[in-house]
């Protein structure tokens, strides 16, 4: 099946001069969803963790099926203010500006193997700061899986020594 | 398995005197969160669809295994400026101020039967304007599922003459 004909090009989202990949489309039809899980879920039995982590709100939707259909910890990583526990946070930097994300304190524990989940790789600049601080609460980063990557932006290169997978490349 | 068990309280977020209901321990909890997926679906399977609508973040947790574990197409629904293509929105009345959701335009064609999925039943306010912009698209929406709901803020009288399932009441 050919997932990228379920993956919609929106020009100038969310700004001028970017073409946003949406999903939605995928999303609306069931096989190419299932496909698109097994196919991550391959990816995934080829590395040893215990926990999943995904940033709101799309990585959801991948990982949530994904940690039900392989039994493994869900754990999510949100924008400031959402999570309702005591949490720890990680500021980094965008191509304009900065953000912030939160995990809760109990999230991960020392000795937790650690594979992220998001539905695309963009620069990269996300994931390598949800690496951190995965790698700063104990836990050891084995892998970051997607559902597809903008190659040209060199994801790859921003997370360099980093085990990435992903079922797309733009 | 006590799924209860599994949802931690929060005082006082995300104000004084609420206590939120925190799934984040059912969620790293892989049997759990597991058991949770399959009472969902089994409540689900009662009921014609074919579709399932979900609000973000928390109701794509959710919906998402659901739709991939039951082979239906998923829909979401967000807050404004978050999804790409061309949006439908709803402003509606919450306990202090107003919210607005917004759906694809492509999302829900006439005659499609709907089931809307979240992780937890507060007020209904949020679950009521999803059902309206799902009605003023053309759909039905058949259902309304959520892992739990706060009995004591009568959800249920809010969305009289809707079908909800819940496993868990508080």
């Amino acid at each position: 099946m050919d997932l990228e004909a379920f993956v919609r090009d929106i020009p100038d989202f969310p700004k001028e001069g970017v073409i946003f990949k949406d999903v939605t489309p995928l999303l609306k039809d069931p096989l190419a969803f299932r496909e698109s899980i097994l196919q991550m879920s391959e990816r995934a039995r080829k590395i040893d963790f215990n926990i999943m982590v995904a940033p709101e709100a799309r990585g959801f939707i991948f990982a949530a099926p994904l940690a039900y259909e392989m039994g493994k910890a869900l754990v999510p990583v949100r924008k400031p203010g959402k999570l309702p526990y005591k949490t720890k946070e990680i500021e980094y930097e965008l191509e304009y500006g900065k953000a912030t994300l939160q995990m809760h304190v109990d999230a991960i524990s020392n000795g937790d193997k650690v594979l992220i989940v998001d539905d695309i790789l963009a620069t990269g600049g996300t994931m390598e700061a949800i690496a951190r601080i995965i790698e700063d609460s104990g836990g050891e980063v084995v892998g970051i899986l997607c559902l597809a990557e903008l190659g040209f932006l060199e994801p790859r290169k921003r997370l360099s020594g980093r085990r990435v997978e992903t079922l797309i490349t733009y």
